[in-house]
């Protein structure tokens, strides 16, 4: 495969956007990724996107998308593995420009949630799980993840005050980032008394939907040198995915992310790096427990210790494995299948040195993981500012 | 990219298939196929699928299905296009083997349609087509199309029963393809006094819906040699998609499939073949008048003479353009995100011998065309007897 580079991010702000349709968010991001790129078109747009069927009544994404923005004729489709289809669009426009059949290409993630009621949302969210083993028991996604945190809490004698440090520092970077839906701090007396949803899973555990729409413009790394120093190419030097058992019962141990380990294990072997030597991580945290398990898995803490990063304050920008730097999933918020190319699109900010008061100092290698399901479908991208 | 060939195929009956999950249905097309391709896994599964998340509550896909089958781990997920979902799974698998990322790759389509009832699965095929411009002024899906023929016919003085040939030979042709839902023959008279639906579409213009999972094995072709005569390994000379603007209205010629032309020239250009070279057509008949605009955008028919080769016998099996050798959509069945596999499966069956009475003599090259909406996104593929 070619080497390949992202010139062009672009993405929409997260929140209840009522006066916008699926098709209008989806072309404020990739109008903004193609004019950050400088270029007016692409050869394909590969569009991640969980709930669209569901909750718009609308399929065909990929007609209906490059329709819409003018690039009519091009190939484009949808892909779909749950909250992890934005990085799945991204392994598309990887191979699709990697393999030499495309010359560039826009992997877009796009999510429309706020337009049922909570109840239809809660519901379509619950597919991401086994509906005949899980679901059909009376689990929704979040009651899921209680379980898992409940449990790990009881493993690894954690209270629950102790994860407080995960939301307090997405809230925190989330107030320097114009898109994020969330740009208020929080303390640890707000995060101990919000509201329960399902125990241990309180409101400030678990992150906001939202509508939004986010994109990046992928070419191959040699003809992207001509960028300027205000907007580096970033080169993406691992990509890679694997999935786990769905129903979270099945699984041999169900506090190990074998997924994340599986496909960071990939990556970092694809990118030649140590997690060392990653400087900042765009990780999952769609509940606090999944950063936990996720910073397990990849390799920054051992098992049963994530919390002790956040408690150590390591992981703000500042500290040893910045994550969610500019909100993560808790408070830019979580349009389900366009939040994994945000990540990418924050990673680029902060390898181009755009992140502004949360930057992360010198940032040159960044890492990204996309969660689909409770761990069932990961996908984890590293890149790295080039020339490094 | 490297050349490729499928050494496995497998399907399952397509019918109401109560008695069986959405993943037992995949479990058994995957499984076939491996067992035809003389292998137990494969470095990844892409499925195509189009309405599991509205019919089946049920998304996550790729870890669903590579979970049940016992090939934990390995990178899977969904794509979609509408009912050119299995085509695009294909498109994937290509891409991921081709590129040297994976060795092998299993591309599958699955859907289950007959759990709710009629009403919902009407609903839920409408997420095809536009749901602001067009679903939202009270059109369904053969709503649309009843349109297009009905434009057709004015435009080209053809009568409904001129459409005859393609019904007839479709259901003459799937009496003898054990996996085909409608195994029984039609006579003019059938067709011309069928219930009328959408006018002037009726219930034998109409491909029906149905339960059914398809499964093909890609791995490179220089490692498909050792196969036995019986089963040649086939290799895939053509992939290519497009897309067209997504509501008909807003086509400059609603009687011109603009997006079958592009796909099917950059197929012919890959290929280096002339649309005469093709022994075989495997194309989208989800409709009697989308046979007609496929033939026709696809080089085999003058613009609107395409009804003339029914007539003349030339889409039968010993006919000059073979269409719906094994019963097409209209007899075999159309499950719609698997309906594209189903056309692999059947061009692999043609390209091997493998197709019993209703075998093209000499087949050497085949080609399928898959689409998504009424025209929007289309999906050509050319296969080929290697060594030819």
């Amino acid at each position: 495969m070619r080497e390949l580079g992202i010139i062009g991010i672009g993405q929409t702000p997260v929140g209840e956007q009522w006066n916008k349709s699926l098709r209008e968010l989806a072309g404020e991001a990739v109008f903004a990724a193609l004019e950050d790129a400088g270029r007016e078109s692409a050869d394909g747009i590969f569009v991640g996107n969980m709930l669209s069927g569901t909750l718009n009544s609308q399929e065909n994404l990929g007609a209906l998308i490059s329709d819409w923005i003018g690039l009519r004729g091009i190939e484009a489709f949808k892909t779909e593995a749950a909250c992890g289809s934005g990085a799945a669009a991204l392994r598309m426009a990887i191979w699709a420009v990697g393999s030499g059949e495309m010359d560039s290409a826009i992997a877009m993630g796009v999510e429309k949630m706020t337009e049922k009621k909570g109840s239809d949302t809660t519901a379509a969210l619950a597919t991401a799980a086994d509906a005949d083993y899980e679901v059909a028991m009376g689990l929704s996604f979040v009651a899921i993840n209680a379980l898992v945190m409940q449990r790990y809490m009881h493993e690894y004698h954690w209270k629950h005050a102790d994860f407080a440090p995960f939301s307090i520092n997405a809230h925190a970077n989330a107030i320097h980032n114009p898109y994020a839906r969330l740009q208020e701090a929080i303390d640890e007396k707000d995060y101990t008394q919000a509201r329960m949803i399902a125990d241990p899973i309180n409101l400030l555990d678990a992150s906001p939907i939202g509508d939004g729409a986010a994109a990046v413009v992928v070419i191959p790394l040699r003809e992207a040198g001509g960028t300027s120093d205000q907007k580096p190419p970033i080169q993406i030097i691992a990509s890679a995915s694997a999935t786990d058992r769905l129903a979270v019962h099945s699984r041999r141990d169900p506090l190990w992310l074998e997924a994340s380990y599986r496909s960071a294990r990939k990556a970092y072997s694809q990118a030649g790096i140590a997690p060392s030597e990653v400087d900042l991580f765009e990780l999952h945290d769609a509940f606090s427990i999944m950063s936990a398990l996720s910073l397990e898995a990849t390799g920054f803490a051992e098992r049963g210790q994530a919390p002790r990063l956040g408690l150590d304050g390591e992981i703000s920008f500042q500290g040893h494995i910045p994550i969610a730097t500019r909100g993560g999933l808790k408070a830019r918020g979580h349009p389900v299948g366009a939040t994994g190319i945000y990540q990418i699109v924050e990673l680029v900010q902060q390898l181009r040195g755009q992140a502004g008061p949360t930057q992360v100092k010198d940032a040159r290698i960044g890492m990204a993981q996309n969660i689909g399901g409770s761990g069932a479908t990961i996908f984890t991208h590293i890149l790295r500012k080039y020339p490094s």
